[in-house]
């Protein structure tokens, strides 16, 4: 525990919550990395696309950026308005929830956990990616660099998220830095030398065209350009980690974050448009990204270069942060609805919710291993899911304000700003299924409804359980007499002395079993003298204590198999005395070091375990424990104060 | 479990112990495969040492040989007497135990362990190396074939000794039947040419000597040679499980197994030498063994000659299965001293001690996985533990005979028979100890007394237990008051209402505890509220029906450390009711499905842990279960009769 506590940090007390929270400089590196690193991927995925208009690309990325950009400041009016309203959690699951109903929230909810799990895969594979390309020697390795990236994420969110937003703060902060000087060299190049730039090092040569402009290529180019746009939700579900008032430094969050990524889409698109770069094929030798032609253009192949790529590097692989800051609120919350298991719920010690970080990185692990660490056929099913939840949380808004302000002036406004935002999520989202519907996207419209299925399943069950363990109004008294006591003797030792002592203070039914495992007229002796025994040195001293006499038992567990030969028992006692509680009384050596696990076979808590299976409702089992070594005394880490309150018996 | 009866056959009640024990016809696959196989690598062994003498070989190999054969003569004496002796088990571990004090039975014990664990590991690996150079095209999968072998042969020890015996024997008589008809053909040829036989398919030339013979070569060449002793113990060590008269039996399948393995290293020796047969370097390419020379030799390849190799394939990989039948066997007797964990020591459903048989697979897996299924190294390893344990059997005899019949007529030869076994089986541990020593015996020498203190120090462990619940004579009544007892409270629900029926059928001191995550006005408010109702549906209805009320406590917990909170407030607890017993109510969901593990977060059982090992001498855990579903009733097997003498209270 002391090594877990060196590299997770100490537990936290309830009361820190609120010191754990964060403001807008670690909300950017926390929340902002998956949505400034899609500047990285948004435009080459949309100039890929065109390839084929070889330099015609120049006329037509603009007919495709614009309609991102556009669809950006809208997204941005539209958020800015949901976390005003939700200053709590403004969340697609539980925007959806609150306006549009369960099965709405719940389609929000699995769009949005498929959408997490791919980011982090797809983020640190593409980060893994650009590393790999910039040192060769690490191509053998790829699957292990993404594991410890993931692990080194996983380790830095399970210390809480204040930690990892600051530890991730120096790469975000210098990537923003580096490319913004990129983009304001370039543009005073281009404003220098009237719109003909000389590069410092020419990107290669634009191909010849090999296929005409056409209304199809355009909306896949656009639909691709989308990606640019996956992680703006980002804040509005990771509302709750910051601090009080969360509007302002969630308001400054997502301005720095979509002010950052629409400055530098826009900035980029001109360059490339300019410096006539494009997309070049991955699967070729050669291959340089487009932010690596710019860079290499603008600024040539100097520091400034290396430091431009080298936090664009850390920048794509640390994307996955933004999956692991959201991914456990929003299993919170689902599982605060019963929707998902209640470990779910449960802070851990460092107050995250360990279970959803653990979870999301051993569905992306497992992801990345499945995938060998390479995860670009996953890209096309990426994009849907932050879609889906745009469109079902403006959709959601739009609800929200005619039933808040059935008659306010504002209300116009704010209706239409989210009503654009719906309309114009919807209709990309309806783009993006059909042009990628064949490259992998039904997989996810596939996958959407299972999840649903799964979590109704869970929600039957937790129903299920309520019904049954139903809340009583009073306490109904219905059994006053003291339980049967059954006490499990091995053999003739103190544990069976102290046993016995116990068993006589709670009931004057005390009925020992003892087990034999063989029969025959040597068992029978035994048996014989073990009664005689039995008479003298406890029937007789129990009486001369004022106390009823226990009886005694001996079975025959002719498989070896204690649990069932007592189970059995447990039937007849039921007969001899109807409608009474049975208690098991199991005296046990408690195992307090590793190698008593392996020294003693753990018969105790195996038969234990098979009562509780199938004792049946009047059965209980009462652990006796007996400590070899003295009690092990608890960690001398933050403890509990003793705050109680309440009346004495 | 119903899978796992069909693969490891019904479970067995005690009484069909009897009925599952085996006679000769079984005894010699089960027990004998070891020593029978050791004609393979024994003359093999011997004449691999003597390479450099070159066609020279055949005037020296009957200077090795002839002392071999004479020692297996002493040893089959030896240990004919020996489970005369000892007609239920006379293994090296209880005969030395039982003449020669616990040192020297421990130093039995860890030589006759590593032994069978090496034997296991050798053994299979032989068995696919002749395999793969019969069919190279299973070159790449070495490591898989030996571990597939290894299941088989683990699965079928499982299923218990007559099962083994049965499925192997027909390998093993197969190999004695056409290695005896090979040996018989070959010798007529020899007859038949007045000792000049025609090989049917030559064997390869001998070369060219490149040394001299010398008593140090020699000497080598016997230790190498002594490997083909290995496994004639086995009958001794597994007399348990023989058919009454276990002698007669037993003294069978030794006297198989010992004939078997002298005539065929006399004609193998013979024919060897007529048909200049040498052995060749298993590194060269083109290599082949002696056995398989000798077959093509005097039977040529035709159907003959695969039916031998086959089947000595499967006897090399089945040889392990002697180690199977001995280790666990060894290990419950060690077990049974204290000297190994209880576990070792409790027959499974099918009667095998399945931990020993896991625990030897678990061993020789490991073994076979670091080497990657080529074992050659291991090989000087492992005549030490056989010779070891010959010579103090032996000597153990000796002592037994002074004993047993202190001026009986027998006992001169009695002694002299074992005095002879030990002295020689002592001189070739000597001897194969100092040839060997830097080959790796030395490994041998330094594991033996690593194995001998993990031993002692288990024996302590018990010792030191036994010491502290040592057997009372009367009980001793020292408290007959009821315990307190301590309900903790998730909610208020049906569980809460049985959990306090039961507590108030226990005790009139009850006290149920409440705890919540967090401090402040708002939680202020609810515990009133609790408190309030608490008076009104817990404490009057208790009180009208004549019961003590029940107090509440509500506890913080901070750290949302429940088991901390409680065992807290136990020590309050224990101070407001001094020497008083505290029994800490947990009710419990009993998890009845795989899901409900995932489902439930098991804050009740690990409540129980935590309590049990920090609770301390006065604490106890009743574990109050709830059934969402019902009991699942047991299994439908061969069932515990329940049998019961006894008396009522």
């Amino acid at each position: 525990m002391r090594l877990l506590d060196l590299v997770l940090g100490r537990r936290l007390a309830n009361r820190e919550y609120q010191h754990r929270k964060i403001g807008a400089l670690e909300g950017v590196p926390a929340m902002g990395l998956d949505a400034i690193g899609s500047c990285a991927y948004g435009p080459e995925a949309a100039l890929a696309i065109l390839i084929p208009l070889g330099a015609g690309v120049s006329s037509w990325i603009g007919w495709v950026m614009v309609p991102v950009v556009g669809l950006l400041v809208v997204l941005f009016a539209s958020y800015w308005q949901t976390i005003h309203a939700y200053p709590n959690n403004g969340g697609g699951y539980l925007v959806s929830r609150e306006n549009l109903g369960t099965h709405a929230s719940l389609l929000a909810a699995a769009a949005l956990m498929i959408d997490y799990v791919l980011n982090v895969a797809v983020g640190i594979s593409a980060g893994v990616g650009a590393l790999v390309s910039a040192v060769p020697a690490l191509q053998p390795h790829i699957l292990a660099c993404c594991l410890a990236i993931l692990a080194l994420i996983t380790l830095a969110n399970l210390r809480g998220t204040p930690d990892a937003g600051r530890l991730f703060a120096v790469p975000t902060y210098l990537f923003i830095g580096s490319y913004a000087l990129v983009i304001c060299l370039g543009l005073g190049e281009l404003w220098r030398s009237g719109g003909h730039p000389h590069p410092i090092v020419p990107p290669p040569q634009l191909p010849a065209a090999v296929g005409t402009v056409s209304v199809w290529l355009l909306l896949r180019s656009f639909a691709s350009g989308c990606t640019a746009m996956t992680g703006v939700e980002a804040v509005s579900n990771g509302m709750s980690a910051f601090r009080e008032p969360t509007t302002r430094y969630g308001a400054r969050t997502l301005t720095t974050i979509v002010a950052v990524l629409g400055l530098f889409l826009v900035g980029i698109s001109w360059l490339v448009v300019s410096y006539r770069i494009g997309a070049m094929d991955q699967s070729q030798p050669g291959y340089r990204s487009v932010l690596s032609q710019l860079a290499s253009a603008v600024a040539g192949q100097g520091s400034l270069y290396y430091i431009a790529i080298g936090s664009l590097t850390a920048v794509l692989a640390l994307s996955a942060n933004t999956s692991f800051v959201d991914f456990p609120r929003l299993c919170r919350m689902v599982a605060g609805d019963r929707f998902l298991p209640k470990s779910f719920a449960i802070a851990g010690h460092r107050l995250v919710y360990s279970v959803g970080i653990l979870y999301l990185a051993g569905c992306a692990g497992l992801l990345l291993f499945a995938f060998g660490g390479v995860t670009d056929a996953l890209i096309p099913l990426f994009a849907i899911g932050a879609f889906l939840t745009f469109t079902l949380s403006q959709a959601g808004m739009v609800v929200h304000w005619r039933r808040a302000h059935p008659d306010r002036r504002g209300r116009r406004a704010q209706v239409a700003v989210n009503l654009l935002g719906a309309v114009t999520t919807g209709v990309a989202l309806v783009v993006i299924v059909i042009t990628k519907f064949t490259a992998g996207a039904w997989i996810t419209v596939l996958i959407i409804p299972c999840v649903i299925v799964l979590l109704k399943t869970i929600r039957g069950y937790y129903d299920r359980l309520d019904r049954q363990v139903r809340e009583r109004t009073r306490l109904a008294i219905h059994e006053t007499r003291p339980p049967v006591v059954l006490v499990v003797i091995e053999r003739w030792n103190k544990l069976t002395d102290q046993a016995l002592n116990l068993a006589l203070s709670l009931s004057p039914d005390v009925m020992a079993v003892h087990l034999t495992q063989l029969a025959g007229p040597e068992v029978e002796e035994q048996g014989r003298a073990l009664r005689e025994r039995w008479e003298s040195d406890v029937v007789n001293p129990a009486r001369a204590a004022g106390l009823s006499a226990p009886g005694l038992v001996i079975l025959q567990a002719q498989y070896r198999a204690i649990g069932e030969a007592v189970v059995r028992y447990l039937r007849v006692l039921e007969n001899d005395y109807p409608r009474r509680r049975i208690a098991v009384l199991v005296p046990e050596v408690v195992r307090q070091h590793w190698y008593q696990y392996v020294l003693h076979a753990g018969r105790a808590r195996s038969l234990m375990r098979h009562l509780l299976q199938h004792g049946g409702g009047h059965v209980f089992v009462i652990s006796l424990p007996w400590y070899l070594y003295p009690p092990t005394p608890e960690p001398t880490r933050p403890r509990e104060p003793l705050t109680r309150t309440g009346t004495a018996p």
